[in-house]
C-alpha cells in the first residue's frame, strides 16, 4: 500500500539557490510518516506518555531534481517490512510524476532510556487493516 | 552591559529571495540569549529538570535590512529590566555597524504547569556580576 | 474578511520544552499569508521574476499559550489596511477558540534593489473581490 | 585530512522528544561543508554569481545516538574523492569521542540550468593545499 501526503513549498523551505533546502525533504518525509501513523490509529503523544518513541536510525537519501517555491509536492510512503524492533520504509517526494527525492528509511522504537523495544503487536495489526 | 554573539549566515538561513528568512532572526536572538545565560552561569538543563523554563511572551520585531549568505552578523543583547516574573531585553542583529534587525523582548519563567514563577533571586545576582 | 489557514504541529515545529518553538509561529503566519495571496490570485513567482518581492518590515508578536505536537491549529489573517507601499495585517494562531499566538504585521513590496515600491493597483482590486 | 567544525545545540535544534531533530544533523553537516569551502578559499557567493552552485546528490545517514540541548558537538569532514563532477565526503557528528551521526555524502556542481559541470581545476588545487 502506498500512502500519499501533500506538501506545498513555502519561503521557509527554500534557500538562496532558489530551490528547496536539501534537509527539508527529510521534514516532508517525517510529516508524511506522522500522518501515516495518525491515520492508522497510532497516537504518538500517547506512546510518548508511556516512554516510547519512534526514532530514525538510517536514511539513505537521493536528491533527484530541485523543487521550487509554491510547488505542490506529494510524499509517497510505502511500508516495506516491519519486524522485531524496526520498520523499513520507502519514501519518495514527487511533483506530479516527476521524482524529486527518494529515501529508504529505517525507523525503530525506543524507550525513555533509549533502548530499542519490540514493535507492539497491535501496531502490526493497525498497519495491516 | 551589552553581550555580543557572533552568527554566520548559512544556506539553511536564507530563502529563495536571496535573503535571510525573517523568522530566522528570532533563532539568532534565542541563540544569543541562551549563550548569555550560559555565560552568567544559568544552566537551562538544570532549570528544566526542576520543571522551570524560560518562555518568550512578547517580541516586537523590526526587519531593517536584508542579510545574505555568508554574512558575518553580531547579535547584541542588552538586559533592560528584570523584575517579578519578567525580563525585558533589547536585541539587535548587525553586520558591522549596519543594523539588520532589532527587537524588544519579554521573557518569563514558567513552571511545568505553565504558571509564571518569580525570577529566582540568585539569577539577578548572576546577571549583576 | 478573515482568511483561515490550517496547520498541524509536527516534530520539526516543537522543541525540547515540549512546545512549539516560538519562531515557528512566524512560519505559520507566513504560510497563511502566501496562501492568502495565492487564493486572491497574486503569483509571487511571477512578481519575483519581475524583480518584486514582499518583505516583512515589522511584526509585533504575543506568545499567549503553548501549542504541542499534533495540535491542529488555525491561522486567521485579516487585512487591516493597504496603502502606498504597505499592508497592515492582523494574524492569530488558534487551537479551536483558544488563542495561541497573535501578531500585527507590516508587509512592504520592494524591488530587486531593495527599494520600496507602491502596491500595484490591481493588487488592491484582487483583495477587494 | 579531517576538517572539524564546532556546533552547539540550541532550542531550535531539538524537538519534543528532548533530542536533536534528525534532519538538523544535515544542517550541521552543511555548515561544516560551507565552512570548509570558505577556509580553502572557495567563495560560494562568487560561484553563484557565475551561475554555479554545489548541490547534494546523495546522503546516506546513520543516526547513532541522541544529542541534547546545550551539547557541544564537533562535525568532522573528510574529503574522500574528487573527480569529474563529484565530491565524495565522509562526515561525522561527535560529542567528544562519542559518535552521534555519520553520513557519506555526494556533492555535485551544477550550472544555472541544473546541468552537472566539471569541478574547476583550481578547486582541486585549493583542497590539496
Amino acid at each position: 500500500m502506498i500512502k500519499t501526503y501533500a506538501v506545498r513549498v513555502f519561503y521557509e523551505d527554500t534557500d538562496f539557490s532558489g530551490h528547496v533546502y536539501h534537509a527539508n525533504y527529510l521534514k516532508y518525509c517525517e510529516r508524511a510518516r506522522s500522518d501515516y501513523l495518525r491515520v492508522v490509529g497510532i497516537d504518538q503523544n500517547a506512546m510518548f506518555a508511556q516512554g516510547l518513541a519512534f526514532v530514525v536510525r538510517r536514511m539513505d537519501c537521493e536528491f533527484l531534481r530541485p523543487a521550487r517555491f509554491e510547488d505542490e509536492l506529494t510524499v509517497e510512503t510505502r511500508l516495506l517490512e516491519m519486524g522485531g524492533a524496526r520498520f523499513e520504509l520507502a519514501q519518495a517526494v514527487k511533483r506530479g510524476e516527476e521524482p524529486i527525492f527518494s529515501a529508504s528509511v529505517t525507523v525503530a522504537i525506543i524507550d525513555a532510556q533509549g533502548k530499542p523495544k519490540r514493535i507492539p503487536h497491535e501496531f502490526a495489526q493497525k498497519f495491516q487493516r
